[in-house]
């Protein structure tokens, strides 16, 4: 009997050229549909909610798929984890895909179009000392920023708004760039800056020439007063420089509204971040 | 004029097949002389306190070399680290090398050959739970290890002792077996256990033995009274496995007796581990 899967999967995408397979590159979903194929016994093919570029990193992609395969789905999770080399008995060096979730979901449900919401986390390292052990996980902004200015400007980007002055050339393309962010907000945690926004959908590295243009606020070179106009204008040239991709996190996926709302107040009542939250 | 110049370096050793220059593999030694080479205008060799393998990380890696490049000893350090990408300017992704401190030494200093001391750290993560992202920095033991045991049996770990029972084979061969182990103590720090090691000199993989043995007792697999044993008897297939290379620091190097005297007892005062102390 054919089955639909919904997983939820963390990976560090430091080694990774991102999601979507490419001929000759390692990508998450070859290397998860390779472990799923031994685990199956069948070659299925992945559903993701986004497809996140090389280096950005996951702790909540979701991706669905059908199989017809009799491996029990509560036995999914552990025999694909191990495959993946991140399971009960690991070999050095460990795989940088994990799955952390595993359920059989209604026929028409599909992780991409089903979702109703998406969480993004950045971190950023504000200062002009460096930690190279961080560097593929964090910005190193190089430099001190007014933390101030920056909670300020992150508000204005809550809404529904057309977001195309934060939209990239290259990704595919949309038939509106009108989305709606239901929270935005900046929290610190160990020194770093940690931008969590929410939203139905974002547009090509959206989230990451947000980031980069909070950061230009924080510099000075934007003034919070000003993201007000460059969302109006749909300039992408008034909007701030693109972050790298290191510093971005896919944190969390809805499917349903009252969770997304639930985890929204819950974040609205921290100050500080905590990864496992 | 001639100068001997001796560079205090951290690296992330993840993406490097150790320290030693090796044909056609990315190396430390190799990616800090070229990096040097544009520096100070000549190309230098490096003579590094301990080689590390691939994998393994430092926080205080020493090298000295000589040259006679007309650039002034105090912007060494600025210039090479902005060749390294990991200056004022850096681009992502940033690299994994950084020079934290360069000074002009006497004509018969050696790194190795003056170096009377080092620390090791060992970074373990204990309990069933993996952090893929921390997969190149910890050794996830995947179980509960039973502390206690562990702090019975790293004590037995101090003193001048032949520990052949800690080498691995196919180092570089050594005249005596015999080292001295000035302080080891583990330390517990965010759910990490971080074992902290100090000795004259330490044999091919020794610190990886240590420590694989001492997750052994603390797995219940050795006891801590056997170590003893191991050691009087100097028989490697006593011991405990091997440690991946992941989790291991080479942390701080000393070249003055007083200077090794005082971080240890500033450590034997502390209960938690900070990485910057």
């Amino acid at each position: 009997m054919k089955k639909n899967i919904l997983l939820t999967i963390e990976y560090d995408g430091s080694s990774m050229k991102g999601w979507q397979k490419q001929e000759g590159q390692t990508t998450v979903q070859e290397t998860l549909e390779n472990a799923l194929e031994k685990s199956l016994g069948e070659r299925v093919v992945l559903e993701a909610t986004g497809r996140t570029d090389a280096g950005v990193h996951a702790y909540g992609q979701c991706a669905s798929f059908f199989t017809e395969s009799g491996l029990p789905v509560n036995k999914i999770m552990r025999v694909t984890n191990n495959f993946l080399n991140v399971g009960e008995r690991v070999s050095y060096p460990m795989g940088s895909i994990r799955v952390v979730d595993v359920k059989e979901v209604a026929e028409d449900f599909h992780a991409r179009f089903s979702c109703i919401g998406k969480t993004y986390v950045y971190r950023l390292v504000p200062g002009d000392d460096v930690d190279i052990f961080k560097r593929s996980y964090c910005y190193n902004v190089k430099k001190d920023v007014d933390v101030g200015s920056m909670q300020e400007a992150v508000k204005k980007i809550i809404g529904k708004k057309d977001f195309a002055c934060f939209q990239a050339a290259g990704g595919t393309p949309r038939k509106t760039t009108v989305r709606t962010i239901f929270d935005a907000r900046i929290l610190e945690s160990g020194g770093e800056l940690i931008l969590v926004i929410t939203g139905d959908g974002f547009l090509y590295n959206m989230v990451r020439i947000i980031t980069g243009t909070l950061v230009d606020v924080g510099l000075g070179k934007i003034k919070p007063e000003e993201i007000d106009r460059m969302i109006e204008k749909k300039d992408r040239t008034l909007a701030g420089h693109t972050a790298p991709p290191t510093g971005l996190y896919l944190y969390k996926i809805y499917f349903d509204e009252g969770e997304m709302r639930e985890w929204i107040d819950r974040i609205g009542m921290n100050t500080s971040w905590k990864w496992r939250s």
